[in-house]
């Protein structure tokens, strides 16, 4: 465990002392539940009472917030308190699991994959033929990766994911657990007689770019032909579906349960809140953000904020929601 | 298989025999798909008319239900027909998967974790450093669970499930196939330029209380510092994202494709409905009932009802949905 | 990689060739992101402005589009090209991964499973006592099925994927990754004291039809008795729920993201649309459209179209769009 005294920290994070405390912090932690060897947050002059009752011996706390530490406790003013928290964090960061042989001897690797110098893998992973891996690559236990794939420098990949054949993923990715990358995508037609369903065969792949970060059991469907597309520093949430030869641009949100259907277009900085859907052929313009639970049926120019189900522009939307609570009362 | 008589099926739920029946009964199966070897129940009176359709040898009925089981059939009379349901079930139980082995050979356990006695662990599994699982613990097999966890005695975690590195989880708790536990919760700050999305570590765990059920594919991310908690006796339906820094009270239960974004407070016995999600940071008091597919963006005190999308009180909702069918039909 | 003239793929597709490319082709691809060595697609005319822009040598064109390949590229004109694209993709469709070893050395067999003729499995698979894999199956690596489960001739099982014990799937079924079969169904009653939540044993198991395709994610739960049942020829994508006692027809859909509750019934050819959701215990006829994002709580008669939350008659629902905005922007 990583200690550090409040008088460190605040060097650290270039803030001003206010206050003293002896105590040796093993951490950080919320108002409400920390002890008196951890070091909390005022963001918010509205937290400030909690503070009062809180047992932290130390807050990380807003220059601009009025109040005084109290008697053997101590205040680290900074004019960010959410980026030094970030900072924080990567302080108090405990080692990542370990790997005693940087190639675990259960991992199954054909020998004609290629392994980065640097790259470890866990036990009972697979790695398939002519699949490369990047430098510093690490695959955590029970991973599986397919034939002819690529996998950049420096990818982080946790236990449980999968990545079919023939993809593609750039450096510096972080894929949480259980995560599905290059299932084919969801497309039949007819049969003949009109009576059944007949699979249309999915010969493209998923191409990831650099910095992209995938929450637990996200799922990319590959492209039926060409490629489902994740741009550079795209971060998705947790149980989010990506529908084949879906595109998304640069830096890129899709918060947990969301979804894209089939060739959705997402601009750059797009922000898809949680359990939002985008149907089929949708183009997002730059910077469109979909409020939460909203169902998008139809394109958005960049710039634009939409809402609700059928999503609609979100001061309009707000405008219904308002003259229907309105018309219930007078009903 | 596991075979009985109605009159032992009656002793053992204490019940009243009516009729009777020559059959060797096999298991319990719904009215419309039972054979002659197959007990079903009849728990409201309306399901009456299938009971005499239905080729059951014999029903497990409500006392107050009247009506007669006809010749050659069986009705076993019980006060509460939904216990006597579950009773049954028990009853019929067929064994579970085996295990030849103990600790299977091709499971990978790390020399320094300790495993309880009577602890079972299935092929392939992985048990990282330091991680201990108590007494009569069984790990199906394909489970990974990383450095410094701890699992309680007699929990039971199926297949494809990962446990993250310092998670804790309790006694009796149940884990059904591929769910995720402590990935990375979804935080990331503006990078310095603005043009970027720079990760938040997240160095909190996942805390799980004893007697907790998760569906598969559930996702629960750790804290991003501090811990993701679900407390006792709490029941998570497939597919349900809980964000990092939520915390659910005693004997809650979150129906299936539903979510907590990231740092949500819910009471004890709070029941969420189906694909309903709840915002960041919001709060449910005690016995807060959640509507299916319902989108919640504010706090709701105790033993509040709430509906819809933006999700309001039921019955103002419930008006809401009446006065707008109403301008329809005018319009 | 498999190339071919324009020549030998208009005599495949049996079209007629209009103009003319010495292009060696290599794929398919969409016109905006084609090269001078792919084929394209012009299924609609008002693509045909993209089709002059586009790098493509050549391009699948529906017979009755007007308009000229140009110099150097050639159309194959098809009276659907929506069927020519599925036959095209097929032509070029990839080798799947290899299997070097038919039964990978690492694969946990248990003596008494029986493997089908011809069929494979990959590294760190498990297979259960007493479970049988017809002829000609596949098992991608670190694929889990355990006890006394039957899976049907020419199944293809994608990593990930875990089949729990006494499951039952049909002939040539897909499933793809991390997809979870056979979990315990979310049933719970009170305890005597009305404090706490106690299991309701689930023994049934989960029967799936022939033809069925699973996407990945999809989580289907064990029935409590009886079984939860895929009739022939569905097709499930990412993510999807689907409950315990859940009964679906004969060729029906499921958009990624929807659930069934439990104990719900579908007719034939019924399609659930992205996101929505049908509660426990609801019955939709044959042939009913359900749409995206929809929930809905009460029985749909056959052909039925419903939409919204809560889901009623789609053209009902429109209307009801339609005169709330109307209301919002008079209020």
């Amino acid at each position: 465990m990583k200690t550090f005294t409040v008088e460190q920290i605040c060097e650290l994070l270039q803030g001003e002392l206010e206050g003293s405390t002896r105590q040796i912090i093993t951490g950080p932690e919320q108002l409400e539940y920390a002890t008196s060897v951890q070091i909390s947050f005022i963001g918010n002059r509205k937290f400030f009472p909690l503070w009062e009752k809180s047992k932290a011996c130390a807050a990380i706390i807003t220059n601009t917030i009025k109040g005084e530490p109290g008697e053997g406790r101590a205040f680290v003013r900074v004019k960010n308190a959410d980026l030094a928290m970030a900072q924080l964090l990567e302080l108090f960061m405990p080692e990542p699991p370990l790997f005693e042989h940087p190639i675990h001897p259960t991992a199954v690797i054909h020998p004609t994959a290629e392994i980065g110098k640097g790259s470890r893998i866990g036990a009972g992973c697979y790695v398939g033929p002519n699949t490369r891996l990047g430098e510093n690559v690490t695959l955590y236990p029970n991973v599986t990766i397919l034939d002819n794939c690529t996998i950049g420098s420096a990818t982080v990949i946790w236990s449980g994911t999968v990545i079919r054949e023939r993809c593609v993923v750039g450096d510096n990715c972080l894929f949480n657990l259980n995560v599905s990358i290059g299932g084919d995508g969801f497309g039949y037609r007819p049969s003949a007689d009109g009576r059944e369903l007949v699979k249309i065969p999915h010969i493209g792949n998923v191409v990831i770019g650099n910095g992209v970060e995938l929450g637990s059991g996200v799922c990319i469907d590959r492209g039926k032909f060409s490629s489902t597309v994740l741009g550079d520093g795209t971060k998705i949430d947790n149980l989010v579906q990506i529908g084949h030869n879906s595109r998304t641009g640069r830096f890129c949100m899709m918060a947990g349960n969301s979804g894209l259907a089939g060739s959705v277009t997402l601009g750059d900085g797009v922000i898809v809140g949680g359990s939002a859907s985008i149907s089929d052929h949708v183009t997002l313009g730059n910077g469109v953000l979909v409020g939460g639970g909203s169902g998008v049926m139809n394109d958005v120019p960049d710039g634009g904020k939409v809402l609700g189900y059928p999503a609609t522009d979100a001061r309009e939307m707000l405008k219904q929601w308002v003259a229907l609570r309105k018309l219930a009362k007078e009903g």
